[in-house]
């Protein structure tokens, strides 16, 4: 009887799941809504019933095969296999994942970090399939990312390592929810764009299509900006191209600190790469090192909604 | 009879060499100036025949059982083993190490970055000893660095990685030699503190111990600068806060990327410890993530000027 994986992706917004065969084929998969204002241990026995009922009908009498991967959102402790301080969930600090689910779920469980889980998902089947040393960045509401080094994600000392929101790119840059200035998150990230528009549009400027009622300028989105540049608004394509100039100088740190084959860029935020990565792109060209910036390939990622389901069942499949 | 490991540090301006006891004990070793004006082909020859006659001297019999490992200023390509523009030596651009050492010397050699040794050698013997994550920081003349991930140096995709002196800190910062802008290295080395020295005395600023006649102060060293700051020189202790601050932004980004236990810092600018460190821990704990700034430790090297010997000689152990 052929061993199935189940790989979960589990943002901070939406749940997927996913059977996912050793080979890293997607036989079936499910998404819903995650309701996050109920609290993080509803959302823990929520997600819980769910994994359990997904396994039950997904895989009818294979379940002692199984091996199931979770990618969680925010940072977690893998010695001691819990999260940390999860953003808009302090009910979760400190929560103890690993016994949680192992109590719950009977198969072996692997947990990753759901920007980790992207990475390796990306690295399995998507666009840095075969690569041993590569980067992976998820451009969404936030900033997230993960490393590979020498074919293992790179975890550190408690499995916080590869926070690349997180660099500090610019010292008098704007405050992080992090606690940090001017990190790549406050430029790159769908908060960061929206943050620079209106800024803009406080100094000014974009008198075209972002040019709304003063009632709705807080309402105004990413994708909206996202829209203005696909419009050809000036504004927007600055925007973007200010977004651009702070990703390549994260993507600078990135090669010359870990010499990576590639840079895997995905996230929703990357639908407009059109419109930052001329100048991210032409960040690393100028300012990386020598040696490393001709051959490191920028690239976008390649498996769309099912990084995060393929690298949670790979993490599951290479579990010790 | 026992195995030995020969430990060379050659760095840019002394190569350090010692005979190395399999758990890490020195018992002897020398020093000598290395003279670059006469070219990089020189220097090469000139090292060759020095290894050579430091072997024959230092351990008369068990040549054949020897170990070597080379630090060696400047990135390597590990895998095909050949050096990469090294910064002064244009003529090594791309020289093959690898076989020059193995058709020159008999036993097998380990070739690993000057910087990557140093950090090296303090986990085996220094201040990170016991360590699986730390990384490694040298304060010279320019500021140099090694990674270790789960008990390896972090090579990267060609063995370029842990450039550590060349993260962008500050995208409008001054141009860096490497090509970037606002670098590490242009704040935390010695050039860099001659650097800030020289704009604060050119401000009217430095009236105490700095205040040489103008046709001396191209001549001010960072060495100057340290002197200053022990006699209390208000400039000398300003311009060792700013390059503390800096400082604690590169950890920054180590402590978010590398989650490490530990980072040690060495190298000649590090004897000014007392005069950075203040304002470079106070910027870890303000900006790094939650979780790990309580956590690592950022610590002074231990293993003084041996740890380039100690790892070149570690390298060797570890050759496969």
């Amino acid at each position: 009887m052929e061993q199935h994986l189940v790989g979960v992706d589990a943002g901070g917004t939406n749940i997927r799941m996913g059977i996912v065969t050793p080979d890293g084929r997607i036989l079936k998969k499910t998404q819903y809504p995650m309701d996050m204002s109920r609290g993080g241990l509803a959302m823990m026995d929520e997600l819980t019933s769910r994994i359990q009922g997904f396994i039950r009908e997904g895989t009818p009498g294979v379940l002692s095969e199984n091996r199931i991967g979770i990618g969680i959102a925010g940072p977690v402790d893998f010695k001691k296999g819990v999260l940390i301080a999860p953003p808009n969930l302090p009910d979760l600090h400190e929560f103890p994942l690993r016994e949680f689910f192992r109590e719950r779920i009977s198969p072996p469980i692997a947990i990753e970090n759901d920007a980790n889980a992207f990475t390796l998902g990306e690295g399995w089947k998507g666009a840095a399939r075969g690569c041993l040393h590569y980067c992976g960045i998820t451009l969404g509401t936030g900033v997230g990312g993960g490393v590979v080094v020498s074919g293992k994600i790179l975890h550190g000392a408690d499995g916080m390592g590869g926070e690349v929101g997180h660099m500090a790119l610019n010292p008098e840059g704007p405050l992080c929810g992090c606690g940090g200035r001017g990190c790549l998150e406050v430029y790159a990230s769908g908060n960061g764009i929206r943050r620079m528009t209106l800024e803009a549009i406080e100094k000014g400027e974009g008198k075209g299509i972002l040019h709304k009622s003063k009632e709705d300028l807080p309402k105004i989105t990413s994708e909206d900006v996202f829209e203005a540049a696909q419009n050809g608004d000036e504004t927007a394509l600055k925007v973007f191209n200010e977004m651009g100039r702070y990703l390549g100088l994260g993507l600078v740190n990135l090669v010359n600190l870990f010499n990576p084959e590639r840079i895997v860029i995905g996230g929703k935020v990357s639908r407009a790469w059109d419109y930052f990565i001329g100048s991210a792109t032409e960040v690393v060209y100028q300012r990386a090192m020598k040696g490393q910036r001709e051959k490191v390939k920028i690239v976008r990622a390649g498996c769309g909604d099912d990084a995060g389901i393929l690298g949670a069942a790979y993490a599951a499949l290479k579990l010790e």
